[in-house]
C-alpha cells in the first residue's frame, strides 16, 4: 500500500529535442487558426487536441446562459476581412494574418473616407512592424490591426472596409480531460485557446498541458486524479467555475494554469491568492532547484484565469509557472509573438518545471519513523559497518530524512530542510519504506478521501 | 448602510497657514498659565480648552482619593516665589518665568547663605543659557531653578528665599469630552496639561487635540464614538483609569496619547505594548505614507501616559505618534521648549498624522465580494470595453481590492498590500459599494456591539 | 513562596583556575582507561564518578536486551593486543596507546604477511603522525590502528597478530544520578563514556557533567529535579530510553548533551530538533550574552546523542551547547584528541555556559505585577523623589521588568527584550518581589505537576 507510487515517476521523458520538437510541431499546426472566445476556430483547436488526447470530453455551454456576474456571449465566425484601398489593392487582409481583424468585430461593408477609416484602424507606432492583437469582446465594434509602418503610408482617399463576420447565438466550447488516479483528489491544470497565431501568450499553453497530460497518462499509477481543461480565458474559466465550483472545491489540491510556457527566456512564478498553498510550495521547491534565477511575481501581476480561480469564494490553489509572464516581454500580443520566439528547447523547459511539480505532487507525502530512536542500520545494509572518520553521504540521507518522519513534516518539508530536489530523495524513501522503517502517515498533504 | 461611512472624511482640514496659525494662538494663550499636577493654572486652562470644546466635561477628584496604587495629592497653589540677594535686588523671580520655582515646593520664606541656598538651586552647566524644569510631587522640597550663567554669577552673601504657596487638600482636575459615533466603540485620545510653560512637551498636545476634536465634531458621521481627555500626566492618567478602566477595556479599539506633536523635526513613532494593535497599524501606514522618514521607537523608550495605558492588566491598545520624542532633544524640560521652538507648521504637521490616523481607523473595514469570480466591469462602466495592450490604472486598482474583499483582508491589510495609502481608495470602495460589487463583512475591525 | 528560588544561584563557583584544574586532574584520572560501549573500562569509570558523586546509581543492562530497534551487545573486554613484526619486534601494541586496536576486535593470533596484515591496519594520509580511531561494534573483525608514518616503515615478511579479547555476554553499564528539587518538573543531563583516551570528544563531556552535578548538589535549593546519566553513546541512550522514556516524556522540561566541552577554541550550539525549546532559548540567550561569535549548527549536523533524545516520537528538548563541535576540528578521533587540547580554561568555559543555562532556568519564571498601572515607586524607596533629566537606571530596570510582568512574558523573555542576561535581573526580582509588586504567575515554562 504505502509503497504504491514509489515507482509512478520511474519513467523518463523523452529526450529533449524529440519532446520538445514534437510540442513545437503541435504548435506550428494550432498556430494558423483563427481562434476566439468561440466559433468555429475554437472547436478546430479542440479537434486537433482530441487526436492527441482521445479521452478529452468537448463540452458546449449556449450563448445567454448566466455564468455568475457573466453571459454567455453571441458565437463569433469571421469568413473574411479586408480593406480596400482608394486604388482598389487590399492595404489590409485577414487572409494574410488573423490579428488583421479586431476579435469579434461586427460584420461591415462600408466606404469611407481614410479618416473615418483612421477610427477604426490599431497599430503600435513603437513597434511599427508589429500587427497589435485588439478585442472587443463585449462592445459591437469592427476594426483593423495593422502593421504601424504600413499605415503611415496609406494614401488619402476612399476605403472599403469589409468584414464579413456573423455575431449570433451560438455555444461556447471548452475541453476536459479527466485521467484517474488512486484517489480522487485532484490535481487541476487550466489553459486557454482563444488567441489567434499568438505563441507563448496561448499556444504554447495548451500545447504543454497536452503534452504533460500524455506524460501523465502513461504514469503505471497515479495518487492523484487529474482534470485537464483546454477553455477560452476568462469567460470560458468563469463559465466551467460557474457549473463544477463545488466539485473543484471538494478534490482540489493543487492546480496550475498554464500559460507562457515556451519562449527561452526565464522562468517565473505568479503565486495563488493564499500564496501558500501546496502548489505554490512545490512551484517555488522546483524552480528554486532546476531555474534558481527565476522571476517571482506578486499576485497583483496578475492577469490570466488565476484572477478566478484565486478569486474570494472561489479560492482554489492555483498557482503560475511561466517562462516569460504575459505582459512583461516586448513580442507579448502582437504579430512578433510567433512560431519563432518559441522554440523546442524553450516549450521543454516550461514543460519540464511542471513536470517536475506534478512529480514532486505526487511523491510528497507525510511519513512516521516505525522505530522509536534511530533505527540499526547496520544489520539492514544500509550502513558501512566499520566507524571510521568519514562518513556514508547514503547513510546521512537516510538519517536526515528519518529524523524528520514524524508524521508532521512532509517529503516536501524535509527536503526544503535539506536543501535537495524532491525528486532525489525517491530512491531513498524507496529503500526505508521497504524495510518497513517509515510508514505512511494519515496527515496527508492533501485529504484522501477513500479513507487511507 | 454599508455606504455611510464612505462619505464621513470628505471635508478637507482648514488650510495649512489658517490651522497651524490657529493652534499656535491658542498655544500661545495656554503657555503663560502656571500649569502643575494639580491647582488653579490646570483648571484655568480647562476653562480656555473649553471655549473651544463646549462639550468638555470638567472632573475633580479630591486629594487623598485612592487610585490603584496611588493616592491623588493635595492641590498646589503658588502666589510669588523669589529670591533677594544680598544686594536686595531680586536675583531669582517667578514673575519672570514659571520654570523658575521647584514644582510643589513647599512654603519658605527663610534668610540664609548663598552655601545653603544652593542646595536649593537647579541649572545645567551643559545648557547655561536654559532654566531646567524640575518637580518634586511626592517629597516636601523647596527649590528654584535658573540659568547656570546666572548662577555663576550669585555672589557669597545672605539671601532671602520666599516661596508663598500652599499645600493643601483640593483636588485633581481633568477635562472630558465624548463625540458620539454611530458605534459605542470608541477611539481613545488622551492628553496632558500639567507643564508650565512648555511648548512641545505639553502644549502642542492639548492644542492639537482640541484642533482635532474640532475636526472630529465637524464630520456628517462617524462610525466610532471619540473619548478624548485632558488630564495631568502619571497621576492624571492612573486616576482616570481607575475609575474608567472598565468602560475603556470594553469600548476602546484605538487609541493616542498626543504628546510632542508641535516642532519641525521629525515624526516618530512608539508602539503600544502590544505593538500590533490597529492604532500601531494606522500610525505606521500613515506615518510610512506622509513621513516615510519617519523615527521608530520600542515600547522600553516610553515615558508618558503609554505607561499607564499599556501597563499589564490594562492593555488598552494605545500607540504614540509625534514630532520630536521626549527626551530626544535639546530644549527637553528647559525654558527653550518655547512658542519659537514649536510653530503653525510644526503643528499642522502632528494634526495631519493623527488626522490621517483617525480617517484610517473611520474608513478602515472588511468587506465582502459580492459576486463569485471577477465581476463583468464593463458593463458597468468601470472598465474599458475596447481590450488593448495599454491598462487601466483605475480598473485594475477596483480589481486589487475585489481580489482581496473575502472577508478577512481589512481595507487597511489591501492598501498595505498595494502599497497605497489608504486613503486613495476611498473613492474606489465608494463605487463599489454603489455598484453592490462588494458588502461590508461582518470581521470588523473593531467589534460593532449593535449588530452590524 | 514565590521567592523561594531567588537565592537559589546565590553561591559563586569557585574560582576558574581551581575548578578548571580539578576537572582536568579528573579528566587525566580517566584518559588512560580503556573504555569502549561495555566492558570493564566503563565500569571503573563510573566507580572513579562515584567518588565524586556519592549518589550515583549504576545500573547494568544483559547482553541481548531489546532495546527498541537494538539489541545490548555482548560485553568485550580486551587484555592485550599487539603486533610482531618479522624481526620479532612488537611493531604496535595496545598497552602503549588504547587506540591501538579496532575497539569491539574479536580474538586473534594469527601470522600473516604484511600485504594480508594490511587489510586489517586503519592509518590516516593526512595526519600521519595521529593513531585513528576505529570501532566495530556491530560486526565481527579485528584491527589495528597506528600513526601513518609508522605503518610506511613495515617491513615485507611475516607478522604475528594478537588480540587477547573475549566477547560474550555481560552488561551494558551506565551511571544515574537523580538531585531532587521543589517540583518533579525534571532538567536532563546526559554525557558519554565509551571512548578511550579521547580528551574533547568524550571525557570533558562527563568531567564537566560531574562538576555540574556537585554545583547543583550544593545549592541551597532546586526548583526542578535534575536527572543525569553517564551512558555508553547510542546504543546506551538507546538503551536508557528504552527503559525511561515514558518517565523522561512526562518530566523533562529542557536537557542538555554534554559532550565536546574541554577545548579552548569556539564555543557552539546544536538545536534540538524542535529547535525552539526552552532548553534551546536559554542556550542562546547564555551564549549571545557569554560567546557572542559562538557557532551556530543545523540539527542536520547532529552526530551524538541528541539523534535519539530528539527521535521523532521521542521528543525530548534535549540542546547542545559545545566548545569545538566533534566532526570539526582536526584532532577529533585521534590520539591528538589528548589532554594538551583539553585545559582547565577551556573545561571552565564549557562548564560555565551549561551552568548559566542551569541558572536560568532556575530563574526562568512567569510573574504578574500586583498593581494596575505603574506602581509609586518613590513611597518604596525604589525611585528618586526629584524628578530631573537624568533618568536612574535602576528604576528604568524596575519599570521595563514591571512593564513585562503580564503572566505571558517570562522573566527569559524580558531578558531578552532588554537585551540584558537573565542573571543580570535576579536583584531587580528579588526587590520587586519583596515589595509585593509582583507574583509568580499560573503560566510557567514548564509545567508544574505539583499544581503549583
Amino acid at each position: 500500500m504505502a509503497t504504491k507510487f514509489v515507482h509512478v515517476l520511474s519513467k523518463k521523458p523523452r529526450n529533449v529535442d524529440d519532446l520538445g520538437s514534437d510540442m513545437h510541431r503541435l504548435m506550428a499546426r494550432l498556430f494558423p487558426i483563427c481562434r476566439s472566445l468561440t466559433g468555429p476556430g475554437v472547436r478546430e483547436t479542440l479537434g486537433i487536441l482530441k487526436e492527441h488526447l482521445p479521452g478529452l470530453t468537448l463540452h458546449e455551454v449556449p450563448s445567454g446562459t448566466k455564468c455568475f456576474d457573466w453571459t454567455v456571449p453571441d458565437e463569433w465566425s469571421l469568413r473574411e476581412a479586408y480593406v480596400i484601398g482608394p486604388d482598389g489593392s487590399k492595404v489590409v487582409d485577414f487572409q494574410k494574418h488573423n490579428l488583421h481583424v479586431v476579435s469579434y468585430s461586427e460584420p461591415v461593408d462600408v466606404e469611407l473616407p481614410l479618416s473615418e477609416l483612421q477610427e477604426h484602424l490599431h497599430s503600435l507606432p513603437d513597434q511599427p512592424d508589429a500587427i497589435p492583437y485588439v478585442t472587443s469582446y463585449y462592445k459591437r465594434r469592427w476594426g483593423f490591426c495593422l502593421a504601424h509602418r504600413k499605415r503611415e503610408q496609406l494614401k488619402e482617399g476612399t476605403y472599403r472596409a469589409v468584414i464579413d463576420s456573423t455575431l449570433e447565438p451560438g455555444n461556447l466550447n471548452y475541453g476536459e480531460l479527466v485521467i484517474d488516479g488512486d484517489t480522487d483528489d485532484e490535481i487541476f491544470l487550466s489553459t486557454y485557446i482563444c488567441h489567434p497565431s499568438l505563441a507563448n501568450n496561448e499556444l504554447s499553453g495548451p500545447v504543454v498541458t497536452a503534452f504533460l497530460a500524455k506524460w501523465i497518462a502513461a504514469l503505471p499509477r497515479r495518487r492523484y486524479t487529474y482534470r485537464i481543461v483546454f477553455i477560452p480565458e476568462t469567460i470560458g474559466s468563469i463559465t466551467y467555475l460557474s457549473q463544477n465550483l463545488d466539485h473543484l472545491k471538494a478534490h482540489v489540491r493543487a492546480g496550475f494554469n498554464v500559460t507562457c510556457v515556451g519562449d527561452e527566456r526565464c522562468h517565473s512564478y505568479l503565486p495563488s491568492r493564499a500564496g501558500d498553498t501546496i502548489a505554490d510550495r512545490v512551484a517555488l521547491h522546483v524552480l528554486r532547484h532546476v531555474a534558481s534565477d527565476f522571476k517571482r511575481y506578486s499576485f497583483l501581476d496578475r492577469g490570466s484565469d488565476e484572477r478566478q480561480y484565486c478569486a474570494p469564494g472561489v479560492d482554489l490553489p492555483v498557482a503560475t509557472v511561466m517562462r516569460s509572464k504575459y505582459g512583461t516581454y516586448p513580442e507579448y500580443h502582437t504579430s512578433l509573438d510567433d512560431l519563432d520566439l518559441v522554440t523546442p528547447e524553450g516549450l521543454h523547459g516550461g514543460f519540464e518545471v511542471l513536470r517536475r511539480c506534478l512529480e514532486g505532487l505526487e511523491l510528497d507525502a507525510t511519513y512516521r519513523a516505525s522505530k522509536l530512536c534511530e533505527p540499526q542500520m547496520g544489520r539492514r545494509g544500509l550502513y558501512g559497518t566499520l566507524g571510521t572518520k568519514a562518513s556514508d553521504v547514503t547513510t546521512q540521507t537516510y538519517m536526515d530524512i528519518l529524523a524528520y518522519c514524524d508524521g508532521v513534516h512532509s517529503l516536501l518539508d524535509i527536503a526544503e530542510m535539506l536543501g535537495r530536489p524532491l525528486w532525489e530523495l525517491k530512491p531513498a524513501i524507496g529503500e526505508l519504506l521497504r524495510h518497513r522503517l517509515i510508514e505512511r502517515s494519515g496527515a496527508e498533504t492533501g485529504k484522501d478521501t477513500d479513507g487511507r
